[in-house]
Protein backbone atom coordinates (compact mmCIF):
# COMPACT_ATOMS: atom_id res chain seq x y z
CA UNK A 1 0.00 0.00 0.00
CA UNK A 2 1.25 3.41 -1.01
CA UNK A 3 2.05 5.50 2.00
CA UNK A 4 -0.17 8.36 0.70
CA UNK A 5 -3.16 6.03 1.09
CA UNK A 6 -5.01 7.30 4.24
CA UNK A 7 -5.37 4.11 7.15
CA UNK A 8 -9.44 3.43 7.19
CA UNK A 9 -10.80 2.76 10.59
CA UNK A 10 -14.41 1.41 12.16
CA UNK A 11 -13.33 1.17 15.74
CA UNK A 12 -13.56 4.37 17.99
CA UNK A 13 -11.14 2.63 20.29
CA UNK A 14 -8.46 1.82 16.99
CA UNK A 15 -8.87 6.11 16.02
CA UNK A 16 -8.43 6.76 19.93
CA UNK A 17 -5.65 4.53 20.23
CA UNK A 18 -4.15 6.23 16.83
CA UNK A 19 -4.94 9.71 17.70
CA UNK A 20 -3.31 9.42 20.99
CA UNK A 21 -0.32 8.54 19.67
CA UNK A 22 -0.62 11.12 16.98
CA UNK A 23 -1.21 13.96 19.38
CA UNK A 24 1.75 12.63 21.74
CA UNK A 25 4.35 14.01 18.73
CA UNK A 26 2.17 16.87 19.56
CA UNK A 27 0.65 17.11 16.27
CA UNK A 28 -2.23 19.22 15.83
CA UNK A 29 -5.29 17.27 14.04
CA UNK A 30 -7.78 18.64 11.74
CA UNK A 31 -11.34 16.77 11.43
CA UNK A 32 -13.54 16.99 8.49
CA UNK A 33 -16.58 14.97 8.69
CA UNK A 34 -18.87 13.82 6.27
CA UNK A 35 -20.93 11.33 4.76
CA UNK A 36 -18.99 10.08 2.30
CA UNK A 37 -19.89 9.79 -1.46
CA UNK A 38 -17.09 12.92 -1.87
CA UNK A 39 -16.76 15.42 -4.35
CA UNK A 40 -14.43 18.35 -4.94
CA UNK A 41 -16.28 20.15 -2.69
CA UNK A 42 -15.44 17.48 -0.07
CA UNK A 43 -11.63 17.78 -1.01
CA UNK A 44 -11.20 21.32 -0.80
CA UNK A 45 -12.66 20.86 2.95
CA UNK A 46 -9.61 18.51 3.10
CA UNK A 47 -7.52 20.53 1.61
CA UNK A 48 -7.99 23.12 3.81
CA UNK A 49 -7.99 20.79 6.56
CA UNK A 50 -4.12 19.95 5.46
CA UNK A 51 -3.46 23.41 5.29
CA UNK A 52 -3.73 24.69 8.95
CA UNK A 53 -3.29 20.92 10.51
CA UNK A 54 -0.83 18.67 10.55
CA UNK A 55 -2.84 16.01 10.74
CA UNK A 56 -6.24 15.05 8.96
CA UNK A 57 -8.99 12.55 9.78
CA UNK A 58 -11.96 12.27 7.52
CA UNK A 59 -15.00 10.64 9.04
CA UNK A 60 -17.58 8.90 6.59
CA UNK A 61 -20.86 8.06 8.60
CA UNK A 62 -24.69 8.08 6.91
CA UNK A 63 -26.52 9.32 10.25
CA UNK A 64 -29.39 7.57 10.22
CA UNK A 65 -30.73 9.96 13.29
CA UNK A 66 -30.12 13.19 11.02
CA UNK A 67 -32.96 11.79 8.50
CA UNK A 68 -36.17 11.93 8.55
CA UNK A 69 -38.81 8.94 7.80
CA UNK A 70 -39.71 9.60 4.53
CA UNK A 71 -36.13 10.97 3.64
CA UNK A 72 -33.18 9.31 1.23
CA UNK A 73 -31.12 7.32 4.13
CA UNK A 74 -31.75 4.10 2.32
CA UNK A 75 -30.89 5.83 -0.96
CA UNK A 76 -28.01 7.90 -0.03
CA UNK A 77 -24.96 6.87 -1.82
CA UNK A 78 -22.29 4.57 0.20
CA UNK A 79 -18.87 4.59 -1.94
CA UNK A 80 -16.52 4.10 0.81
CA UNK A 81 -14.27 2.57 -1.88
CA UNK A 82 -14.25 4.91 -4.34
CA UNK A 83 -14.24 8.14 -1.46
CA UNK A 84 -10.93 5.81 0.03
CA UNK A 85 -8.99 6.36 -3.66
CA UNK A 86 -10.75 10.11 -4.14
CA UNK A 87 -8.57 11.11 -0.64
CA UNK A 88 -5.15 8.73 -1.48
CA UNK A 89 -2.60 11.67 -1.75
CA UNK A 90 -4.97 14.44 -0.15
CA UNK A 91 -3.93 15.79 3.11
CA UNK A 92 -6.16 12.90 4.86
CA UNK A 93 -4.34 10.38 6.82
CA UNK A 94 -7.49 8.43 8.40
CA UNK A 95 -10.31 7.54 7.24
CA UNK A 96 -12.81 6.73 10.07
CA UNK A 97 -16.25 4.66 8.74
CA UNK A 98 -17.85 3.82 11.53
CA UNK A 99 -20.72 1.34 10.92
CA UNK A 100 -24.48 2.77 12.75
CA UNK A 101 -23.70 0.55 15.68
CA UNK A 102 -20.35 1.75 16.69
CA UNK A 103 -21.65 5.07 16.72
CA UNK A 104 -25.44 4.23 18.29
CA UNK A 105 -24.21 0.83 20.25
CA UNK A 106 -27.62 2.06 22.62
CA UNK A 107 -29.72 3.32 20.08
CA UNK A 108 -30.58 7.35 20.28
CA UNK A 109 -31.26 7.74 24.28
CA UNK A 110 -29.13 11.26 24.61
CA UNK A 111 -29.97 14.39 21.90
CA UNK A 112 -28.32 17.89 21.26
CA UNK A 113 -30.40 20.21 20.01
CA UNK A 114 -30.24 24.13 19.31
CA UNK A 115 -34.18 25.01 19.32
CA UNK A 116 -34.01 28.36 17.96
CA UNK A 117 -32.11 27.56 15.08
CA UNK A 118 -33.03 23.67 14.51
CA UNK A 119 -36.57 24.50 14.11
CA UNK A 120 -36.39 27.07 11.51
CA UNK A 121 -35.28 26.97 7.50
CA UNK A 122 -34.43 23.76 6.76
CA UNK A 123 -34.99 22.47 10.26
CA UNK A 124 -39.09 23.42 9.55
CA UNK A 125 -38.77 21.29 6.43
CA UNK A 126 -37.00 18.50 7.83
CA UNK A 127 -37.72 17.90 11.81
CA UNK A 128 -35.43 16.67 13.84
CA UNK A 129 -32.51 16.98 11.69
CA UNK A 130 -30.55 19.32 12.95
CA UNK A 131 -31.10 17.65 16.07
CA UNK A 132 -29.77 14.13 14.23
CA UNK A 133 -26.68 16.50 12.61
CA UNK A 134 -26.00 18.33 16.66
CA UNK A 135 -25.93 14.95 18.01
CA UNK A 136 -24.10 12.64 15.77
CA UNK A 137 -21.33 15.76 14.99
CA UNK A 138 -20.81 16.37 18.74
CA UNK A 139 -20.30 12.63 19.35
CA UNK A 140 -17.69 12.24 16.52
CA UNK A 141 -16.08 15.45 17.98
CA UNK A 142 -15.92 13.53 21.36
CA UNK A 143 -14.16 10.52 19.46
CA UNK A 144 -11.64 12.09 17.36
CA UNK A 145 -11.54 15.48 19.55
CA UNK A 146 -9.28 17.33 16.90
CA UNK A 147 -8.08 21.17 17.56
CA UNK A 148 -10.08 21.97 14.51
CA UNK A 149 -13.28 21.03 12.57
CA UNK A 150 -13.34 21.68 9.39
CA UNK A 151 -17.85 22.14 7.78
CA UNK A 152 -18.79 22.95 4.18
CA UNK A 153 -20.39 27.05 4.29
CA UNK A 154 -22.67 25.73 1.64
CA UNK A 155 -24.60 23.52 4.44
CA UNK A 156 -24.65 26.87 6.57
CA UNK A 157 -27.78 26.40 8.78
CA UNK A 158 -25.88 23.44 9.74
CA UNK A 159 -23.00 25.04 10.36
CA UNK A 160 -24.24 27.81 12.48
CA UNK A 161 -25.97 24.86 14.44
CA UNK A 162 -22.49 23.46 15.24
CA UNK A 163 -20.62 26.66 15.88
CA UNK A 164 -23.32 27.28 18.52
CA UNK A 165 -23.17 23.80 19.94
CA UNK A 166 -19.27 24.00 20.16
CA UNK A 167 -19.83 27.22 21.84
CA UNK A 168 -22.00 26.83 23.87
CA UNK A 169 -20.74 22.90 25.33
CA UNK A 170 -17.31 25.07 25.43
CA UNK A 171 -15.87 22.06 23.19
CA UNK A 172 -12.24 23.09 22.96
CA UNK A 173 -12.30 22.99 19.22
CA UNK A 174 -12.04 25.48 16.72
CA UNK A 175 -15.15 25.36 13.95
CA UNK A 176 -14.13 26.56 10.41
CA UNK A 177 -16.23 26.79 7.83
CA UNK A 178 -15.07 26.80 3.95
CA UNK A 179 -16.50 28.34 0.95
CA UNK A 180 -18.46 26.28 -1.26
CA UNK A 181 -17.12 24.23 -4.26
CA UNK A 182 -19.36 25.13 -7.44
CA UNK A 183 -19.29 23.61 -10.83
CA UNK A 184 -18.50 25.70 -13.76
CA UNK A 185 -22.37 26.88 -14.19
CA UNK A 186 -22.18 27.92 -10.68
CA UNK A 187 -24.14 25.18 -9.10
CA UNK A 188 -23.19 23.96 -5.71
CA UNK A 189 -21.48 20.69 -5.51
CA UNK A 190 -23.35 18.22 -3.47
CA UNK A 191 -23.40 14.77 -3.49
CA UNK A 192 -27.43 15.20 -4.16
CA UNK A 193 -27.23 16.33 -7.40
CA UNK A 194 -26.42 12.67 -8.51
CA UNK A 195 -30.09 12.35 -8.06
CA UNK A 196 -30.62 14.78 -11.15
CA UNK A 197 -30.90 13.80 -14.49
CA UNK A 198 -28.71 15.90 -17.23
CA UNK A 199 -31.37 18.70 -18.07
CA UNK A 200 -32.10 18.85 -14.52
CA UNK A 201 -28.90 19.96 -13.70
CA UNK A 202 -28.92 22.42 -16.29
CA UNK A 203 -31.94 23.86 -15.00
CA UNK A 204 -30.45 23.33 -10.73
CA UNK A 205 -28.00 26.79 -11.65
CA UNK A 206 -30.39 28.16 -12.15
CA UNK A 207 -30.50 28.99 -7.91
CA UNK A 208 -27.01 30.45 -8.03
CA UNK A 209 -28.54 33.01 -10.58
CA UNK A 210 -31.28 33.86 -7.94
CA UNK A 211 -28.90 34.08 -4.98
CA UNK A 212 -26.57 36.10 -7.39
CA UNK A 213 -29.41 38.53 -8.29
CA UNK A 214 -30.36 38.85 -4.81
CA UNK A 215 -26.91 39.33 -3.67
CA UNK A 216 -26.05 42.68 -6.20
CA UNK A 217 -29.51 43.98 -4.97
CA UNK A 218 -28.16 43.64 -1.40
CA UNK A 219 -25.12 45.29 -2.07
CA UNK A 220 -26.78 48.03 -4.26
CA UNK A 221 -28.77 48.38 -1.30
CA UNK A 222 -32.27 48.24 -3.31
CA UNK A 223 -35.09 47.38 -1.62
CA UNK A 224 -34.92 43.10 -2.02
CA UNK A 225 -38.59 42.43 -1.05
CA UNK A 226 -40.01 43.01 -4.54
CA UNK A 227 -36.46 41.12 -5.41
CA UNK A 228 -37.51 37.88 -3.50
CA UNK A 229 -40.83 37.64 -4.90
CA UNK A 230 -39.42 37.78 -8.75
CA UNK A 231 -36.76 34.77 -7.84
CA UNK A 232 -39.34 33.05 -5.77
CA UNK A 233 -41.63 33.29 -8.87
CA UNK A 234 -38.94 32.65 -11.61
CA UNK A 235 -37.62 29.42 -9.72
CA UNK A 236 -40.91 27.82 -9.48
CA UNK A 237 -41.98 28.81 -12.70
CA UNK A 238 -39.03 26.73 -13.93
CA UNK A 239 -39.99 23.69 -12.00
CA UNK A 240 -38.38 24.07 -8.60
CA UNK A 241 -40.53 23.52 -5.58
CA UNK A 242 -39.74 25.66 -3.45
CA UNK A 243 -39.26 25.01 0.30
CA UNK A 244 -37.61 28.73 0.96
CA UNK A 245 -35.55 31.61 -0.86
CA UNK A 246 -35.07 33.98 2.26
CA UNK A 247 -32.59 36.76 3.09
CA UNK A 248 -31.48 36.16 6.85
CA UNK A 249 -28.75 38.06 9.36
CA UNK A 250 -25.72 35.68 8.52
CA UNK A 251 -25.06 35.33 12.13
CA UNK A 252 -27.77 33.73 13.69
CA UNK A 253 -30.69 33.45 11.04
CA UNK A 254 -33.22 35.84 12.73
CA UNK A 255 -35.28 37.52 10.28
CA UNK A 256 -33.80 40.60 11.17
CA UNK A 257 -31.68 41.16 8.33
CA UNK A 258 -32.33 44.50 7.37
CA UNK A 259 -30.21 45.37 10.37
CA UNK A 260 -27.54 42.83 9.59
CA UNK A 261 -23.69 44.34 8.84
CA UNK A 262 -23.74 40.64 6.75
CA UNK A 263 -26.72 38.74 5.49
CA UNK A 264 -27.35 35.20 3.76
CA UNK A 265 -29.47 34.36 0.91
CA UNK A 266 -30.50 31.13 1.34
CA UNK A 267 -32.25 28.72 -0.73
CA UNK A 268 -33.67 25.38 -0.89
CA UNK A 269 -36.30 23.69 -3.53
CA UNK A 270 -37.06 20.17 -4.69
CA UNK A 271 -35.74 19.33 -8.41
CA UNK A 272 -36.75 16.20 -9.34
CA UNK A 273 -35.84 13.52 -6.81
CA UNK A 274 -33.08 15.87 -5.37
CA UNK A 275 -33.81 18.91 -2.85
CA UNK A 276 -30.97 21.26 -3.38
CA UNK A 277 -29.80 23.92 -0.92
CA UNK A 278 -27.55 26.76 -1.40
CA UNK A 279 -26.44 30.04 0.25
CA UNK A 280 -23.94 33.20 -0.29
CA UNK A 281 -23.59 35.36 2.49
CA UNK A 282 -23.01 39.54 1.50
CA UNK A 283 -21.96 42.58 3.47
CA UNK A 284 -24.80 44.73 3.83
CA UNK A 285 -24.08 48.78 2.64
CA UNK B 1 -2.24 30.98 52.48
CA UNK B 2 -1.21 27.37 53.34
CA UNK B 3 -0.46 24.64 51.08
CA UNK B 4 -3.58 22.80 51.69
CA UNK B 5 -5.57 25.84 50.93
CA UNK B 6 -7.64 24.84 47.05
CA UNK B 7 -6.85 27.41 44.23
CA UNK B 8 -10.27 28.94 43.89
CA UNK B 9 -10.28 29.86 39.76
CA UNK B 10 -13.71 31.43 38.26
CA UNK B 11 -12.53 31.80 34.60
CA UNK B 12 -12.64 28.88 32.37
CA UNK B 13 -9.44 29.96 30.32
CA UNK B 14 -7.84 30.12 33.79
CA UNK B 15 -8.62 26.64 34.75
CA UNK B 16 -7.77 25.19 31.34
CA UNK B 17 -4.58 26.91 31.61
CA UNK B 18 -3.83 25.39 35.18
CA UNK B 19 -5.27 21.91 34.04
CA UNK B 20 -3.16 21.98 30.76
CA UNK B 21 -0.12 22.01 32.67
CA UNK B 22 -1.01 19.48 35.11
CA UNK B 23 -2.33 16.86 32.62
CA UNK B 24 1.13 17.70 30.71
CA UNK B 25 2.76 16.11 34.17
CA UNK B 26 0.70 13.22 33.76
CA UNK B 27 -1.78 13.56 36.41
CA UNK B 28 -4.95 11.81 36.54
CA UNK B 29 -7.54 14.66 37.17
CA UNK B 30 -10.93 13.82 38.95
CA UNK B 31 -13.70 16.43 38.57
CA UNK B 32 -16.72 16.40 41.51
CA UNK B 33 -19.09 19.16 40.27
CA UNK B 34 -21.37 20.59 43.26
CA UNK B 35 -23.59 23.08 44.06
CA UNK B 36 -21.99 24.55 46.83
CA UNK B 37 -23.00 24.36 50.39
CA UNK B 38 -20.89 21.44 51.12
CA UNK B 39 -21.86 18.85 53.90
CA UNK B 40 -20.13 15.76 54.56
CA UNK B 41 -21.36 13.78 51.89
CA UNK B 42 -20.11 16.01 49.21
CA UNK B 43 -16.40 16.01 51.46
CA UNK B 44 -16.83 12.03 50.72
CA UNK B 45 -16.87 12.36 47.19
CA UNK B 46 -13.72 13.83 47.08
CA UNK B 47 -12.11 11.54 48.95
CA UNK B 48 -12.64 9.10 47.03
CA UNK B 49 -11.64 11.80 43.89
CA UNK B 50 -8.53 11.71 45.80
CA UNK B 51 -8.23 7.84 46.16
CA UNK B 52 -8.48 7.30 42.32
CA UNK B 53 -6.64 10.33 40.58
CA UNK B 54 -3.90 13.02 41.57
CA UNK B 55 -5.48 16.11 41.05
CA UNK B 56 -9.35 16.94 42.53
CA UNK B 57 -11.44 19.50 41.16
CA UNK B 58 -14.07 20.12 42.80
CA UNK B 59 -16.74 22.91 40.74
CA UNK B 60 -19.32 25.12 42.73
CA UNK B 61 -21.54 26.89 40.54
CA UNK B 62 -25.78 26.71 41.30
CA UNK B 63 -26.70 26.23 37.86
CA UNK B 64 -30.07 28.22 36.95
CA UNK B 65 -30.95 25.79 33.92
CA UNK B 66 -31.99 22.97 35.97
CA UNK B 67 -34.18 24.78 38.22
CA UNK B 68 -38.25 25.03 37.32
CA UNK B 69 -39.56 28.62 37.80
CA UNK B 70 -41.06 28.06 41.05
CA UNK B 71 -38.54 26.21 42.40
CA UNK B 72 -35.62 27.58 45.01
CA UNK B 73 -32.90 29.11 43.08
CA UNK B 74 -32.41 31.99 44.47
CA UNK B 75 -32.91 30.71 47.96
CA UNK B 76 -30.55 27.78 47.27
CA UNK B 77 -27.26 28.64 49.87
CA UNK B 78 -24.14 30.26 48.38
CA UNK B 79 -21.75 29.55 50.93
CA UNK B 80 -18.52 29.96 48.98
CA UNK B 81 -16.05 31.07 51.83
CA UNK B 82 -17.72 28.22 54.00
CA UNK B 83 -17.18 25.78 51.32
CA UNK B 84 -13.37 26.58 50.64
CA UNK B 85 -12.85 26.40 54.19
CA UNK B 86 -14.16 23.11 54.07
CA UNK B 87 -11.89 21.75 51.74
CA UNK B 88 -8.88 23.11 52.80
CA UNK B 89 -6.85 19.98 53.87
CA UNK B 90 -9.25 17.99 51.36
CA UNK B 91 -7.83 15.86 48.48
CA UNK B 92 -9.31 19.01 46.74
CA UNK B 93 -6.25 21.41 44.90
CA UNK B 94 -8.62 23.55 42.70
CA UNK B 95 -11.94 25.05 43.46
CA UNK B 96 -14.04 26.11 39.64
CA UNK B 97 -16.61 28.97 41.17
CA UNK B 98 -17.90 30.32 38.03
CA UNK B 99 -20.66 32.92 37.33
CA UNK B 100 -23.73 32.49 35.35
CA UNK B 101 -22.43 34.47 32.90
CA UNK B 102 -19.11 32.22 32.26
CA UNK B 103 -21.07 29.65 32.22
CA UNK B 104 -23.94 30.97 29.53
CA UNK B 105 -22.08 34.15 28.10
CA UNK B 106 -24.55 33.26 25.06
CA UNK B 107 -27.60 32.35 27.02
CA UNK B 108 -29.21 29.25 26.85
CA UNK B 109 -29.10 28.05 23.36
CA UNK B 110 -28.09 24.52 23.29
CA UNK B 111 -30.06 21.84 25.21
CA UNK B 112 -29.13 18.33 25.99
CA UNK B 113 -31.49 15.65 26.85
CA UNK B 114 -32.30 12.17 27.79
CA UNK B 115 -36.36 11.97 26.72
CA UNK B 116 -36.16 8.67 28.21
CA UNK B 117 -34.98 9.12 31.38
CA UNK B 118 -35.22 12.77 32.20
CA UNK B 119 -39.44 13.03 32.23
CA UNK B 120 -40.18 10.24 34.80
CA UNK B 121 -39.80 10.03 38.79
CA UNK B 122 -37.99 13.37 39.41
CA UNK B 123 -38.30 14.35 35.84
CA UNK B 124 -42.00 14.03 35.88
CA UNK B 125 -42.12 16.41 39.23
CA UNK B 126 -39.38 19.00 37.96
CA UNK B 127 -39.97 19.50 33.80
CA UNK B 128 -36.50 20.32 32.49
CA UNK B 129 -34.55 19.73 35.43
CA UNK B 130 -32.43 16.67 34.12
CA UNK B 131 -32.04 18.73 31.02
CA UNK B 132 -30.53 21.60 32.72
CA UNK B 133 -28.41 18.97 35.03
CA UNK B 134 -27.29 17.05 31.48
CA UNK B 135 -25.89 19.94 29.57
CA UNK B 136 -24.31 22.08 33.05
CA UNK B 137 -22.50 18.45 33.44
CA UNK B 138 -21.22 17.96 29.79
CA UNK B 139 -20.48 21.49 29.64
CA UNK B 140 -18.63 21.44 32.91
CA UNK B 141 -16.98 17.97 31.92
CA UNK B 142 -15.76 19.69 28.13
CA UNK B 143 -13.70 22.67 30.71
CA UNK B 144 -12.38 20.23 33.23
CA UNK B 145 -11.87 17.12 30.62
CA UNK B 146 -10.92 14.80 33.54
CA UNK B 147 -10.12 11.57 33.55
CA UNK B 148 -12.70 10.32 36.18
CA UNK B 149 -16.20 12.26 37.28
CA UNK B 150 -17.41 11.66 40.89
CA UNK B 151 -21.03 11.83 41.63
CA UNK B 152 -23.58 11.28 44.54
CA UNK B 153 -25.63 8.01 44.21
CA UNK B 154 -27.95 10.07 46.79
CA UNK B 155 -29.45 11.60 43.51
CA UNK B 156 -29.35 8.14 41.45
CA UNK B 157 -31.64 9.33 38.78
CA UNK B 158 -29.05 12.07 37.66
CA UNK B 159 -26.59 9.64 38.07
CA UNK B 160 -28.16 7.26 35.29
CA UNK B 161 -28.97 10.44 33.14
CA UNK B 162 -25.27 11.37 32.95
CA UNK B 163 -23.42 8.27 32.91
CA UNK B 164 -26.28 7.69 29.65
CA UNK B 165 -24.84 11.24 28.13
CA UNK B 166 -21.41 10.42 28.44
CA UNK B 167 -21.75 7.13 27.41
CA UNK B 168 -23.63 7.85 24.38
CA UNK B 169 -21.43 11.44 23.73
CA UNK B 170 -18.67 8.85 23.71
CA UNK B 171 -17.08 10.89 26.57
CA UNK B 172 -13.89 9.54 27.17
CA UNK B 173 -14.49 10.23 30.95
CA UNK B 174 -15.28 7.33 33.23
CA UNK B 175 -18.57 8.21 35.47
CA UNK B 176 -18.32 6.94 39.28
CA UNK B 177 -21.10 6.85 41.86
CA UNK B 178 -19.99 7.15 45.52
CA UNK B 179 -22.64 5.61 48.44
CA UNK B 180 -24.78 8.67 50.25
CA UNK B 181 -23.49 9.83 53.49
CA UNK B 182 -26.37 10.00 56.37
CA UNK B 183 -26.82 11.03 59.54
CA UNK B 184 -26.62 8.63 62.57
CA UNK B 185 -30.53 8.52 62.12
CA UNK B 186 -30.28 7.52 58.54
CA UNK B 187 -31.45 10.74 56.79
CA UNK B 188 -29.02 11.39 53.51
CA UNK B 189 -26.82 14.36 53.50
CA UNK B 190 -28.63 16.88 51.82
CA UNK B 191 -28.25 20.71 51.34
CA UNK B 192 -31.53 20.75 51.26
CA UNK B 193 -31.99 19.53 55.05
CA UNK B 194 -31.01 23.37 55.81
CA UNK B 195 -34.53 23.74 54.95
CA UNK B 196 -35.88 21.65 58.34
CA UNK B 197 -37.33 22.38 61.34
CA UNK B 198 -35.08 20.34 64.14
CA UNK B 199 -38.81 18.61 64.39
CA UNK B 200 -38.90 17.86 60.99
CA UNK B 201 -35.59 17.02 60.42
CA UNK B 202 -35.91 13.69 63.09
CA UNK B 203 -39.05 13.06 60.70
CA UNK B 204 -37.03 12.81 58.07
CA UNK B 205 -35.34 9.88 59.04
CA UNK B 206 -38.33 7.72 57.96
CA UNK B 207 -37.92 8.24 54.47
CA UNK B 208 -34.97 6.13 54.63
CA UNK B 209 -36.93 3.82 57.18
CA UNK B 210 -39.43 3.35 54.30
CA UNK B 211 -36.04 2.45 51.87
CA UNK B 212 -35.07 -0.34 54.18
CA UNK B 213 -38.62 -1.72 54.76
CA UNK B 214 -39.02 -2.31 51.52
CA UNK B 215 -35.38 -3.25 50.97
CA UNK B 216 -35.78 -6.30 53.10
CA UNK B 217 -39.03 -7.15 51.61
CA UNK B 218 -37.07 -7.60 48.48
CA UNK B 219 -34.44 -9.35 49.84
CA UNK B 220 -36.41 -12.14 51.37
CA UNK B 221 -38.28 -12.14 47.73
CA UNK B 222 -41.96 -11.06 49.05
CA UNK B 223 -44.16 -9.45 47.27
CA UNK B 224 -43.67 -5.74 47.65
CA UNK B 225 -46.91 -4.04 45.96
CA UNK B 226 -48.53 -4.40 49.56
CA UNK B 227 -45.65 -3.03 51.26
CA UNK B 228 -45.05 -0.07 48.81
CA UNK B 229 -48.76 0.79 49.75
CA UNK B 230 -48.19 0.78 53.52
CA UNK B 231 -45.01 2.87 53.30
CA UNK B 232 -46.78 5.57 50.79
CA UNK B 233 -49.81 5.80 53.28
CA UNK B 234 -46.78 6.03 56.54
CA UNK B 235 -45.41 8.32 54.82
CA UNK B 236 -48.11 10.76 53.97
CA UNK B 237 -49.93 10.24 57.32
CA UNK B 238 -46.70 11.53 58.92
CA UNK B 239 -47.05 14.52 56.82
CA UNK B 240 -44.79 13.95 53.75
CA UNK B 241 -46.24 15.11 50.79
CA UNK B 242 -44.81 12.59 48.91
CA UNK B 243 -43.85 12.77 44.84
CA UNK B 244 -43.07 9.25 44.36
CA UNK B 245 -42.01 5.91 46.39
CA UNK B 246 -41.45 2.92 43.55
CA UNK B 247 -39.23 0.24 42.71
CA UNK B 248 -37.42 0.14 39.76
CA UNK B 249 -34.93 -1.61 37.26
CA UNK B 250 -31.69 -0.38 38.88
CA UNK B 251 -30.35 0.12 35.83
CA UNK B 252 -32.86 2.29 33.30
CA UNK B 253 -35.45 3.12 35.99
CA UNK B 254 -37.87 1.45 33.99
CA UNK B 255 -40.63 -0.25 35.92
CA UNK B 256 -39.63 -3.72 34.77
CA UNK B 257 -37.92 -4.41 38.21
CA UNK B 258 -39.59 -7.65 38.74
CA UNK B 259 -37.10 -9.02 36.25
CA UNK B 260 -34.02 -6.96 37.46
CA UNK B 261 -31.53 -8.55 38.89
CA UNK B 262 -30.92 -4.86 40.79
CA UNK B 263 -33.58 -2.94 41.62
CA UNK B 264 -33.25 0.59 42.90
CA UNK B 265 -35.97 1.64 45.55
CA UNK B 266 -36.42 5.68 45.07
CA UNK B 267 -38.19 8.19 47.34
CA UNK B 268 -39.22 11.86 46.88
CA UNK B 269 -41.18 13.89 49.30
CA UNK B 270 -41.98 17.02 50.34
CA UNK B 271 -41.55 18.14 54.01
CA UNK B 272 -42.05 21.58 55.37
CA UNK B 273 -39.83 23.73 53.17
CA UNK B 274 -37.84 20.97 51.92
CA UNK B 275 -38.20 18.40 48.78
CA UNK B 276 -36.13 15.49 50.07
CA UNK B 277 -35.09 12.95 47.99
CA UNK B 278 -33.29 9.49 48.44
CA UNK B 279 -32.88 6.01 47.56
CA UNK B 280 -31.41 2.66 47.69
CA UNK B 281 -30.01 -0.09 45.49
CA UNK B 282 -30.94 -3.67 46.28
CA UNK B 283 -30.26 -7.28 45.02
CA UNK B 284 -33.11 -9.28 44.04
CA UNK B 285 -33.52 -13.12 45.16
Amino acid sequence: MPSDQPLIISSVTALRTHLAGIRDQGSRIAFVPTMGNLHQGHLDLVTHAGVIADHTVVSIFVNPMQFGPNEDFDAYPRTLDADAEALSGSACQVIFAPTVREMYPHGVNTEIDVPGLSTILCGHHRPGHFKGVATVVAKLLNIVQPDVAVFGNKDYQQLKVIQTVATDLLLPITIVGVDTTREPSGLAMSSRNAYLTADERVLAANLYQSLQTLADAVRRGQSVSSKLREERARLTALGFILDYLEIRDANDLTQSALEADTVVILVAAKLGQARLIDNVVVQTQ
